[in-house]
């Protein structure tokens, strides 16, 4: 009787004895290290001892979480409350059984209300026999609150809480009970005996998409609000974490300045990437159009366009048969650019029949910036006004493609760029950071990288090992292309030639067959890499480069960017780059110019190969991956 | 003739003989901390030792930076090279004359090539005597590598590089050189003297923006490539990284897990923000719009959803004044905002005219995501799913506000949730958080802050010391109301009622005036605040609280979240959202929901307080400030 009694004396005792007892509680609590603000311990702090929890037996804890998985056990026949059955048997001794059971009343109550969620009422005459409370039991429940990969058990009898409330995984709890070694010693060396429950989040059974089974990945993708709750995508989180503070520390320790680069910007970054538009025109109850202040009626049409335009390729050709002025050839090249703009504007104008399509002349003076704004593509331009007074910067943030065929529309990036600096440089301190990060995760997120790499990749851990300890293979461009000729004609489809792309094939053959291990590709030809990069003394390749992990592809790309104003200046001509949203960029170079490199390093293909993930969307969901094609 | 036979000297010196020079100059460096990526001395790293770098006299360095004032003094006419004058003094002897000259022909080039930066010709026959050159003089420039406030001072004589090239503010320099006690101690208890130029990146000095003097902020907005070159903009972006690695380290010190939230969403966040939209429409040649399948023809003219907008408000009234159905009047609501908004697309299609302005019912499943999304206003939303899963969260990330009587359209925010945690706990946490940084920066930044404080504003020093010491005062919206009655009349506009928004002006008249200190006021009437904070029980005021600083404002914003499903769901259905974008939302508290609370802290706003600096566009140029008014 004595635990029934107990259940009684808690229920009934005045308000100053329940403080005293909370007080009682709090002291004993202060043994284990309580979260700050919110008054529970984490279960990594038990969890992850050495002794596993086992010295903090006997202590009073406060826990929150949720269910994982969960198991009922009906109680064993010794203790009280005494069953039901037992008042039934009781009840052939007429008189006697009413005096007991009326008796208990308010035990009976209490018990069936508890159990039965407050739904259950005893009509106080008891006119007909109580209806039938479940068997007692004690509710298992493995309870995780997200601080590390193992769970608390945590057992709670019936008479404390319904288990029906408590079984179903996905429910949340906060708890108050006692640590204490488990009578049967199997997976768990420590659980927790509820003595308190200060709150239920119920789960709607049926309707929750998470069970004790492994979730496909592919499915999570529809519940990014539940993907958290999932052992993996929590050891993914952790990991990711412990990324972004290793960055932070990394950069910090080697006196790099953090900077925080627009997100919404004017320039178009790197000349060749499809952008977002930044606009709230779209909002508006309608888009305003500019007027038409050229139209077919005042002489200036589109077939007037069109011979313009012929005309001016034929100049162009014969500059470049004649080779003599380069300039001017340029000019032209720039002329034709406009003209022929201005061709298919009219041409655009000409298609667009109201009711079927708009026509895209919008008046962006009236946007919120009053001119074209677009998502950033990278932040190293940025960065490099700063670099160029501070120094060594970096910056950690969203970077943004709308390139459909691509499975990620926004990556998280960190960007480095180091004044006075060049291209061995910024591949040194790549190879350092790498190996830094790698290093930093072994060390602080055992437990996680143990959990992935038993349901993930079994090599992970021994690979990020390999990784701190490997010497990175530099080779040029041009070797590369040369190792590539000695491969076995049906190894790709087409024979690489100096001057193609080289493809994720391409790179992950070079890292894992050629070299098993890490691989910087440097002095690419200058066609394949963003203007900015600097231009090499054989006028052909630039001084960028691509850091390749085997099982990751290229994790790094960076380059030394180009210092001479009039070199950058031609590259900007030659690509038909929109100078004038350029000219800030060419300040730098007018004005106390200086040599610099730097690279970026995409944070979410780190996480990918540090947890052997393979799939971006699995790391960052819908919206920041996948384009119509797949939502 | 000692400088100028080593200047020779070095000039003609075998290959392997500079290299030895080069590995020794190396192992001098080694005494000095060398920058890791770029074999430079970080100016840091000797003028911020205790004894300003004396005790590095006669160590052999290299350093880098940015000229940022400079003055020219002659030589002594003791050393030599000979003056020019000398040797017309002596062309009266002739014959001596012309053979001394032509024996120094080799000296006379290379000196004047080194002076003129290479322009001027002595023509090999000496047909006239030499052009003067200019006398031998020293520059002396203070140079700043942005590593910290204070500047190097560095001096170069002419007969290693031309003064003009090295004297104009903003030239780059690289340079080797010995430490050296000045000759005339004034503010500079050391110098560099250079011996070798490895880099000068020249200046176009009339279209340079900086100078000597103190450049207006205002100005400086135009030239944003430049702002990080003036020292007080320097200071801030030190400030400002040391403040994020500040609330990283704050953070993850406290079991906090990195969490980067989606910049791209199709979740509206708080219900009444001006949101920026992403697309990728407009970049197209035409937009097209959905066919027109409801138009004045088919029987539901605007006149007929008009008259049935009338009838439907008529309803709600009646509903309202019964109060007996409270389910049936949430009904009529939402029924009735359909039906206007049916409306209000029909009377924008109408007013529409080809030409003048597009009908806005743009088919967005032809956009990049098939649907509308936006630029995300706040990062709670989203960090919630992740508390609900692992306990405590943060994030820091730009934010976006499409407000044009804002100056910022992009801020930089720091968004927190904990699970198992009260409106008390988020307080308890902002109030350790703020008061973490203050001490962060007052410990790490000392030579910023001194730099700030006497530029900007005296008292910045001061106040961030009072701040860790202070008590935070916590009053409730009642009690900030009240005491604002106690205020002379005429200090406001309008007299403060239960229920209005407290201004700006509201809320630093209570941090300055009434409290002189920071103040949190909490429990706001539910209407002034977003949906999604958790209703008390008095049913009219929620549990969310600002944090006033004098002279910043509001630098924090958090709440206790809603956790009750039945709550949650009438808040979303009384503010007509769109139920459907707060599905997945709902869905936390469907299944296993907790008890739940964060903040927002402005990053920016956080610099600004800590410099001292008061506009936003100071601390954040073009286009993260400022819309269209401005630009």
């Amino acid at each position: 009787m004595a635990t029934e009694q107990q259940h009684q004396l808690q229920q009934e005792q005045p308000q100053h004895e329940q403080q005293k007892q909370e007080e009682e509680a709090a002291a004993m609590l202060v043994a284990v290290t309580t979260c700050k603000y919110s008054n529970r311990v984490l279960l990594k702090t038990i969890l992850e001892r050495d002794d596993g929890g086992v010295g903090l037996v006997g202590k009073r804890i406060l826990i929150g979480g949720w269910v994982k998985s969960s198991k009922e056990e009906t109680k064993d026949p010794v203790p009280p409350p005494p069953p039901p059955q037992a008042v039934e048997k009781e009840s052939k001794v007429e008189i006697s059984c009413i005096e007991i059971v009326q008796s208990r009343i308010p035990f009976f109550r209490s018990i069936i209300n508890v159990l039965g969620g407050g739904n259950y009422h005893v009509r106080e005459k008891l006119e007909k026999p109580a209806p039938r409370p479940p068997p007692p039991s004690i509710a298992f429940l493995q309870v995780s609150d997200g601080s590390c990969v193992a769970t608390l058990q945590v057992h709670v009898a019936s008479s404390i809480a319904p288990p029906c409330q408590l079984l179903p995984i996905g429910t949340c709890i906060l708890v108050e009970g006692v640590l204490m070694q488990p009578s049967v010693l199997r997976k768990h060396v420590i659980e927790l005996k509820v003595e308190r429950i200060l709150h239920i989040g119920t789960v709607e059974h049926d309707k929750y998409p998470l069970s004790k089974k492994k979730v496909p990945f592919e499915m999570l993708r529809d519940y990014s609000q539940f993907r958290p709750r999932t052992t993996t995508v929590a050891s993914v989180v952790r990991i990711s974490s412990a990324l972004t503070f290793a960055t932070h520390t990394f950069f910090q320790n080697h006196g790099f300045l953090y900077v925080q680069v627009p997100i919404i910007t004017t320039t178009d970054c790197e000349g060749f990437s499809e952008k977002f538009q930044v606009t709230t025109l779209l909002g508006k109850a309608d888009i305003k159009v500019k007027p038409n202040t050229r139209n077919d009626n005042d002489g200036v049409g589109p077939e007037v366009i069109k011979s313009a335009v012929k005309e001016k390729s034929k100049v162009i050709e014969e500059l470049k048969r004649s080779e003599s002025n380069k300039e001017a050839l340029t000019v032209a090249v720039q002329d034709f650019h406009k003209t022929n703009e201005l061709a298919s504007q009219l041409e655009a104008r000409e298609k667009s029949k109201p009711g079927t399509s708009l026509k895209a002349d919008i008046n962006f003076s009236e946007d919120f910036f009053a001119r074209q704004t677009y998502l950033t593509v990278s932040g190293r331009l940025h960065l490099e006004s700063h670099a160029c007074a501070l120094g060594n910067v970096y910056s950690v943030g969203p970077r943004f493609r709308a390139d459909s065929t691509k499975r990620v529309a926004e990556m998280s990036m960190i960007d480095i760029e180091m004044a006075f600096s060049q291209l061995e440089d910024a591949m040194s301190c790549a190879d350092d950071f790498f190996k830094f990060l790698c290093k930093w995760i072994l060390d602080n997120c055992s437990e996680d990288l143990k959990f992935v790499s038993k349901r993930i990749n079994k090599t992970c851990i021994a690979h990020l090992q390999s990784m701190i300890s490997t010497t990175i293979e530099k080779i040029s461009y041009a070797d590369a292309v040369n190792s590539f000729k000695q491969v076995a004609d049906n190894k790709f489809e087409k024979k690489l030639e100096w001057g193609d792309v080289l493809t994720a094939d391409h790179l992950s053959y070079l890292a894992e067959e050629i070299y098993n291990k890490p691989v910087i590709i440097y002095n690419y030809p200058k066609e394949v890499k963003p203007f900015y990069a600097r231009l090499n003394d054989d006028r052909k390749t630039v001084a960028a480069f691509d850091m390749v992990v085997p099982k990751a592809g290229t994790l790094i790309s960076g380059s030394q960017n180009e210092e001479r104003f009039d070199m950058l200046s031609s590259r900007i001509k030659e690509l038909g780059l929109p100078r004038e949203q350029y000219e800030w960029y060419l300040d730098l170079r007018r004005h106390g110019t200086v040599k610099h490199s730097g690279f970026s390093l995409g944070f979410d293909h780190m996480v990918l190969f540090a947890t052997g993930l393979t799939d971006i969307r699995d790391v960052i969901p819908f919206p920041r991956s996948c384009g119509k094609a797949n939502n």
